[in-house]
């Protein structure tokens, strides 16, 4: 990697950002690889992802694969830290000021301006926004790569529609993603974030988890290995009948609400929970999302009609005229990154690997790519698992010639 | 139904059935509709699955349809009682008598002479017999619907040869069957078959599963769940990851056997396990099939070196040469339908109420079909889903138009 | 053992008490030891204990340490075919022959014919029998060992009130004993049995067990690992707010009856569930005991005023005059040991193997003992842990000097 | 209260004790209680525990029931914002400046100087200097309350050597505290508190936790529900053999330290993990210690041999000359208190509830009691437990006079 700060720089960032490498050792190999083999060389990687220490490492990992790199910093708790660290070491970042987990436009069009030939995106956001007022950009762009549920809908939508005019890869879909980064990053260090906020504690509390997608599944299944008593609520019959056999109550929203302690919004859709949902919930209930953002949230309405009041770091709590208050955890955005540190290193390890060789894949095979949504191919996410494996001490069984012989035979 | 043997007999199969049909609502409403209907009148039908109460439910379903019912049996603990009640309703039952679980031809082409126009197979064992002898057979079927990953891997491989010459639904790549039949059918009652088989517990055992699908997924998380210490086997790496964030150590068959002390074969996969498996493990441990059958196992490798004394019922000790003991339960055969009563009742109100649909599906629209591997349409899975979402008193959101427009919003 | 029916027998009790005695390496080397000590030689010792292959392995234990044994067999499911192993090798065995799982005191007052010296009791009924009707035992008694939680506590009661006139050592209150027989014997193997005698399910299902004690403990997570909604009903407030923290909702059982799917009493009280309770729960509900016996439940008044149809082996239900059903599980005796083999063996070996030294220390020290209810001497206990830990492998710390001082220290 | 900082005051420390009493119902109705009763007018209390916002409510509840309440605290993360407030209320308080978490026998010689009537203490060291120093404060002393295990057993050893000159009120031995705070309180915020430090995950990392008591079992537990495999080590084989049962491995330190990721002491003993145990770690090992203290851990020969890094806030490296890494959190005092905020809000309103209500019993009790070690009455826990209980809408079973009578019955 071009400056990686790991022992001999001294600031905070720049620590942090040095113990996630300690814990990404897929990411190491693979940014050796790709300084070896050098396909990233001179090509301009815009990178639109939470700006926190691991995806630091993810942008030295291009940077030092001979990438020209850009950040573009939706902010968190640490971006400042972290974007400090990125600028010393010769990185562009791009953050807005304000800190508040949302998206700044004027900040992202700055960003924009750096031409990226490769963008990996986070929420589609700036895909969304190169279509629409940047058509240099969109000219210019090999293809893009984008991270998350939420933003995978709006673009095969946009295909769809006849919309997307460049190849992308849903790395998201990759089971090497979604398995892992959704379940056990997002689900679970929404779960923990929420505790450590709040210093609750969920044994015997009913919390109801909006969607049972993978990361409602990991808050779900982390909330309950904590003692809770879960509820969940689904639009999709089968989810719902899945979450039933996985031992939770399934309910409608409105049929749970006023039981409700504690809600957790994972859906990535927007108006999910409705003013309607809200003035059923019981007295002192806590709403928060997990992995997708305050769009899920009433707030315009509870920010109407109540009077807010900040009880804690991070804990607004809404007087409604009923007397009843509700209570929001940063804001409605993603609490595991708007206040926390996001997801766990190890899980962001293969996230981010895989990001990085969706980013190998593009700048190869995406020059005739036609426009649309693709999968990342197989073989990558197995290079990713393979190195995670063998840095476990684990072994996989061998496709002995017998074996293949027999999965073919009828 | 023609003849459902409900309150008014007192024959021990139909005691059986009787029993099974209080915890099928799902299939007594699906069975409701399709006599309404009256698609399936006058069709002749083909079942072979594991003849137990819960499939003789689906013959009555389908008999009371107006279609003419044909059953084959693979034998099972249970297949007699419930041959003699089916057979009492008058429907045709071919059995084969030796109860060994294994596969009999003879038997089966019996049942292929019924000239079944439509045909529900476990295991694609019939379709392929068709196939190779029976072309009088394979003309006259308007479609088959296949219940296992055993059987839609060789269909998919038939169809990619273009051996396939039958429109085939894979009712197991359906969420409503793998996602509930696999992991709470039959691997909860593997798991449970094998304590009630040996009257042992498995809290603090060291328990390999070979092979981390649907199956060997269940397997370990109910054997996790009565304390055993699981070790996952498997080919795939990413599954491989799977296994080992779910908590799992992983590693290679051979790496464990000698610390083994249960393995559970559930890979669908033939020779899966190895005689140099057998010969690393330790002395005393037990080997069994979950999902799939003998073939996965060295059974002929076994009969061959080791010497043989029944223990306890359906559990075999071999004696080796080496000195050392290996445990074999139920033969090698999937022990929980073998020696158990099959999958619990619940689960199989699910999957044989898709087959029973996927049936309706196949006289309806599988006139001008052409030969290959298809799914069940979702909108039945979905009907599945709700009416025992409906039955279990949950309920599900309903899709607003608000959040039609925002999941097709970018 | 004297006369260990091991390999050279094919008797189908005397093979299952081989196969149980391949699972109790502690019992095993208990027994070598009492052999070679000799402070059992010629002594006359009662067991009234379930009669099964464990147990019986417990007779042999002591028969071949010189003991003179007599077996008094509460009937199970696999009495008789246990009875006959026993008589073939000499032991001497009086059984209820009804087969009803209930106490007969005629068989019983055969058993105190013999005149035990020293004498091991499941549930305190033979001693209170002794108490009642043979001074004569009493007086020859050197004194007793108590296996249940339900008969440890009317034994304190009599010592209370001061009618007890032997010394008793409670083996119940051993760690050994409660924190693994009752939790993941007796709770694991009821929940077992009832899967395996309705061929029901329970994920999804409200099961709702009734005391919350070691059994209930267990009960309530093995259903819940299940996929159970467990709802736990209790008499004392902190255990209910355990259950609670445990992830279990808390409700008294005319709370939630309506909702009841599955109701397990695992008080070891007479008439804890009441007659009100059984018109309260909901259609098709299934009543049974965990660990203590019928007695918990109101049979008589279900007898009176239902109308009973068997429905499945083992399962009878009840019509109630209100057009609702229950359905009741092995006449509402322990439904593991009544149908079913009851618990594990390795569990059992612990057990037993605590019984085999609660009788030695008996022997040994009981000769001027005063009447009163004792506790197993913790030496015992461990004895028993530390060989069951060699046989798995495990090492345990050892108490170096250093780690005493500090212990000792302040 | 005197003067509850609830609403009306805006300093950081005043709100974080506020947001805790929301969640502290039962301490707030103690409070109600003693304020009514007036016990504990004029008494001088002092209070001896972590420093943070619910000990805080502690505080505040014993003064507004007209105590003269003094506080020595533990230095924490929060002490300093948690201190400013009290003393803001009027209340004194004595803190460690150095916030290193030891204990400071200067300030404790301070806070002493009150000469408290009734001491609440935490791991036994107030009450061992004013027997050591300070004999006019235990004569002036009605009795003390203990609160941890590492405190109570030192103090039975005192009492047993006849050097104990109080009557102390062993809260730790209520099982509403141990059975709650030790295990849901110390074992949840400990696991959670080294996520949240190092920003790691546990899914699949091997977590060795000494000492399977009731701190060391909720830390298992709570790692083992987010996906670690989990190692016990153990002096007493029936504790080892528990963890067993429980599904964890068991091996003595220095058998599996070369697997180790991560130990956790959790005995409460002076030197459990040796110098030679850290030379067995492997590379990057973390150590940490749950509920006890760095008296634990070799943290002197660490010092001496190692070369520390701090690689992350609360995290050291220390190289050892082997050329290995050893990671150290917290500096090995309790991380949960020491860099985090404690145990959870609910499960320390119960704890705290526990002593306030020993307080009251001191208070009216122990004028006249012997020195020595005693528990709380049943009655108190229970009162604690029946709150708590009503305010989560659970219900209990009311004991009946037949049910009483059928518990007394023989």
């Amino acid at each position: 990697m071009t400056t990686p700060p790991r022992e001999f720089t001294t600031s905070e960032g720049a620590r942090r950002i040095a113990w996630a490498a300690r814990g990404m050792p897929v990411l190491t190999a693979v940014a050796e690889r790709l300084a070896q083999d050098g396909p990233l060389r001179g090509l301009r990687i815009g990178i639109a992802l939470v700006l926190e220490p691991k995806t630091a490492n993810l942008a030295y990992a291009l940077a030092g694969a001979g990438a020209e790199v850009t950040v573009y910093g939706t902010a968190s708790a640490h971006a400042a830290l972290v974007a400090d660290a990125l600028r010393a070491s010769g990185i562009d970042v791009h953050i807005d000021p304000s800190g508040d987990g949302g998206f700044d436009v004027e900040v992202a069009r700055e960003f924009l301006h750096s031409r990226p030939q490769i963008l990996i995106d986070d929420g589609a956001a700036l895909i969304r926004l190169a279509h629409a007022e940047f058509p240099e950009v969109i000219a210019g762009l090999i293809g893009a790569a984008e991270e998350t549920t939420s933003g995978v809908r709006p673009l095969r939508q946009m295909a769809q529609e006849g919309a997307l005019k460049i190849p992308v890869v849903a790395v998201n879909d990759a089971r090497m993603k979604y398995l892992f980064d959704n379940v056990y990053g997002t689900g679970q260090s929404c779960v923990m974030a929420l505790l450590d906020l709040t210093n609750l504690q969920l044994a015997g509390r009913t919390v109801v988890v909006v969607g049972y997608g993978w990361v409602g599944m990991g808050v779900a299944r982390h909330a309950a290995a904590l003692g809770a008593r879960v509820v969940v609520s689904e639009l999709d019959p089968i989810k719902a009948l899945r979450a039933h056999y996985d031992g939770y109550r399934v309910a409608a929203l409105a049929d749970v609400a006023p039981e409700a302690e504690v809600v957790f919004a994972a859906t990535g859709i927007a108006g999910a929970i409705t003013p309607d949902h809200v003035h059923l919930l019981r007295d002192g209930a806590i709403l928060c999302t997990a992995g997708g953002g305050a769009f899920e949230l009433p707030m315009d309405h509870l920010r109407t009609v109540g009077t807010p009041r900040t009880v804690r770091n991070a804990v607004v709590e809404y007087a409604l005229p009923s007397e009843k208050h509700v209570l929001v955890v940063s804001d409605g955005e993603c609490l595991n990154c708007v206040d926390g540190e996001g997801n766990p290193i190890e899980v962001m390890d293969l996230s981010l690997s895989l990001q990085a060789l969706a980013v190998q894949h593009i700048a190869l095979h995406f020059r005739d790519e036609p426009a649309g949504v693709t999968s990342i191919p197989v073989e990558l996410e197995e290079t990713v698992a393979r190195i995670r494996l063998a840095r476990e001490g684990a072994t996989v069984e061998t496709l002995t010639p017998e074996l293949a012989a027999a999965m073919r035979a009828w």
